[in-house]
């Protein structure tokens, strides 16, 4: 593969993520009414501009986090708990997104919980709870044997992947959703593909390529740590084996 | 992770993907007419069952080929074939699902191609069709020098994971559009959850889980050929380096 530096790499990704933002929210801005809190179309706005920047470019971030060289040395808990925060934090702007559908839906009087889009995405926020909860248990609680971690961490590492891999998925069904929604009237018609249907695709795309490139980032053997296969998680130096 | 052997797992991951195939064609014929090859309705139908097919089941089954115990000794000609020839399978049946779909459109004077679903779609065979052009290039053919496999080789590897996530990332939009292009009348509409409507998002999570199997078990350590690491894709033995 190309021999890209990481850090210039995440300074790209970093722009991509800040590129995606700004497309969601443009969106939701200018051809969507913008936002509020009463229960509104508005209210709804605030779920893709939640989802994205939380499911998706936080994820992102937590996710890279033992990607930087600096995490392969000296102690490794002030990056578990970096790690951590990134992702409780994109966990929090994913629950203010869901808040944010359920109180549009619940003030319209549509029902919960009926497309495929809200079975995925719900399902990836449930699994991304319990991803969280047990890596906190696993490696940040100081009281997780050795070999529960070393069980543990490459079915952590696996649904990392995984959670933003169906995150990706969630916003492709959810901007195709909300597109045929959103345009079905004469001149707007999303079939005829006017400027905010060719803007929110191109914003799909985005996220896309913003997913791809962090899973690709994960992937790549020589920017992970250099005791990546070794078992050890633990804060303090593992006993000799 | 769970102690389980390849081809357990193989028994049962075929089951889960000829449920799949069986979903969505049990879909196409109880609840959208069944199939023909006129233009009308009956012919779009064939555009789920031919891209679940072709793209997610067969081309899940040659990701994994290299999975297979016996493909890790003895000449490898003969499994590069029928890695490549499920692959080919994969891609004809997809050329074929998105001829129904344009098919139809053209006869009922729909536009192409406006949906994110279908530039998702799209850009997923095409990026497909190069991967499939790359690798006969660079592994079937007799002339590519080991350093041009090498080098290739996990460029390959990668973009083999990622065309099947995004051919999952297509079926999930693709099943929830069609759910709401379908059920829009009073007493189905999709928001009321009819059968139809589980049985389609069902068929959308069983996708997943196909996806989601096939990606872990291509990541999973154990299950790699032993000399998965090295450059060597060659069908004579390489010069000792």
């Amino acid at each position: 593969m190309l021999d890209l530096p990481f850090l210039p790499f995440c300074v790209l990704l970093g722009g991509l993520g800040f590129v995606c933002v700004a497309f969601v929210s443009a969106w939701c801005q200018h051809w969507r009414g913008g936002f509020a809190l009463d229960g509104s179309a508005q209210t709804f706005n605030w779920h893709p501009v939640l989802m994205v920047t939380g499911m998706v470019v936080l994820y992102g971030a937590a996710a890279l986090v033992y990607r930087l060289p600096s995490t392969w040395s000296g102690p490794k808990l002030p990056w578990k708990v970096l790690h951590g925060a990134l992702a409780l934090a994109a966990f929090g702007l994913a629950v203010l997104g869901l808040a944010a559908v359920f109180r549009f839906h619940n003030d319209h009087g549509t029902p919960n919980m009926y497309s495929l889009h809200s079975w995925l995405g719900l399902a990836t926020v449930l699994l991304f709870s319990c991803q969280w909860l047990a890596g906190f248990g696993a490696f940040l609680l100081p009281w997780a044997p050795a070999w529960l971690r070393a069980l543990y961490k490459p079915v952590h590492v696996f649904f990392g992947s995984t959670i933003l891999m169906l995150s990706v998925a969630s916003c492709m069904s959810g901007i195709n959703e909300k597109l045929f929604f959103s345009l079905k009237n004469g001149t707007t018609e999303y079939k005829h593909l006017p400027a905010e249907a060719v803007f929110a695709n191109t914003l799909g795309l985005l996220i896309l390529l913003f997913g791809v490139l962090v899973l690709g980032a994960l992937a790549r053997p020589s920017w992970k740590r250099p005791d990546a296969d070794s078992p050890d998680s633990c804060q303090v130096p593992a006993p000799l084996r």
